[in-house]
């Protein structure tokens, strides 16, 4: 069984917040995040909650809001920081690149590659210490995330369908190969190749149409971010659903920024696409058991 | 009209969230609060929530998730800075005495009676500062706070009960004259005597009974908050409200420890206690004038 190592406990609203600290073998060194509990027997449905630039596993946990509906709905939220840290651990002094900018990529690139494995870490080693400790169930899982974390929640839901059931993202990144912030963080950790960054572009999966295995993806976007034009171009991925006739819903709103004030406004529509769908399988699961 | 500055805007749910700084008298120099404003025309009835020790406007801002159930029953929120903060204004290393630690007391001795006037801040400066720039009701203020601050809140509401029609507190010090806290506060800002100290103290004013402006206050304390034994004993405000029949709602809960996760757990219970009452004064008022 994975070890964990408990950080902190808050009971809030109905169910319990740990903070927790696990050795990752992707990352070679310890990894921190987040996890609410809902009261009772469980198994539960895991939501994972990937996030943006500069956050710790502290910024969506603190900020977002997310525990009285998951308390509602019954559903285990996981966030894990964002890449390694520590003195042991690569940094660059940009916000955008290094320690609190992992990408979820797995980076192939000196000096990055000894600890930067953010893609293996979430598919892999967080999803084993959670499901070796907490009463999660491992046929429903979701992902999502905010900014740099939504392309990472549409990426690797896409990159590992067999995994997650339920993908969202608010404010993603829609094309890190395009994107200023990406074009600079897939430099760094994959190389010049563009060839390697393909499978790291949320747009160019969704258009290749290879993988349908979600019904829906919701995506919150602000219209008063100041990074839609620049880095994150929504419009990217309804393009890329048009093409590929994947169902997309996008949703536009007037006057809400990039922070997590707008991500709180939205989150219990997030918990509910998610416990939705995650609750279809359970019954799903129970009536071929049947 | 007292001048104020934007420091920051948001909007968060049915509202906008704005981060102002403004000159106050009372501490001679500036003072940082946030205030959400929901949507439409107002005048709206307006909380004020007075923060614990080593609390900004931020924490409660970012992290008590009030603003969702705020929008819906169209409060304004307004969450003032702790003290003056900066180069120009005395400190002290510990956390319970000096910047972020005012006590919400007008100090008397050096080298505090300078700056930290923060009776009269909450109850004049800002006040003004608010109704000045900002749809909001002067009939019709609620006061409510945590830890410190729900001292704040209880002896204030109860020293100026004019000013405000209902109060709560979470965790509140129930009695600064017998709390580690308070005794160290009050000794530096009021002096040795403790005649100075009297209307501080929450449980006092509640036993003295001479006021009696609320129909009802309600206190939520968690029974695994660290601090209930030694700095809140909050059965004091219990044996007060006894003693001169002030009806007192409060609610132990299992669990819940002294953290914003213990706030956000109930903070829609508060609003909804302060909406209901501030809501039926303007009933009242449109009757009266009718």
């Amino acid at each position: 069984m994975p070890e964990i190592e408990i950080l902190e406990r808050h009971r809030v609203f109905g169910g319990e917040l740990a903070f927790v600290r696990h050795d990752s073998a992707a990352v070679a060194g310890p990894m921190t995040f987040s996890i609410f509990v809902p009261d009772g027997e469980g198994p539960f449905p895991v939501l994972y909650w990937l996030s943006g630039l500069t956050c710790s596993a502290n910024n969506f946990t603190e900020k977002a809001g997310a525990y009285r509906r998951a308390s509602q709905r019954g559903l285990i939220v996981v966030a894990p920081d964002t890449s390694p840290r520590g003195a042991a651990v690569p940094d660059d002094p940009a916000a955008d690149l290094g320690q609190g900018a992992g990408f979820y990529v797995d980076a192939t690139q000196a000096p990055w590659k000894a600890h930067f494995q953010m893609e293996t870490y979430v598919t892999h080693d967080l999803i084993a210490a959670v499901e070796a400790n907490f009463p999660a169930d491992p046929g429903r899982r979701g992902l999502s995330g905010h900014s740099m974390g939504g392309h990472g929640a549409l990426t690797l839901a896409l990159n590992h369908a067999h995994l997650y059931r339920s993908v969202s993202a608010f404010a993603p990144i829609a094309c890190a190969m395009r994107s200023p912030w990406g074009i600079k963080a897939l430099t760094a950790y994959l190389g010049a190749d563009h060839t390697a960054w393909e499978r790291y572009s949320a747009a160019t999966l969704i258009a290749a149409g290879t993988v349908k295995a979600f019904d829906d993806i919701l995506i919150d976007q602000g219209r008063a971010d100041p990074y839609i034009a620049s880095h994150l171009v929504p419009e990217q991925l309804e393009h890329a659903a048009a093409t590929s006739g994947q169902t997309l819903s996008l949703r536009y709103h007037d006057g809400f920024d990039h922070s997590y004030y707008f991500v709180q406004s939205f989150i219990d529509d997030h918990i509910d696409f998610h416990a939705d769908r995650l609750a279809q399988l359970k019954d799903h699961v129970a009536h071929v058991a049947a």
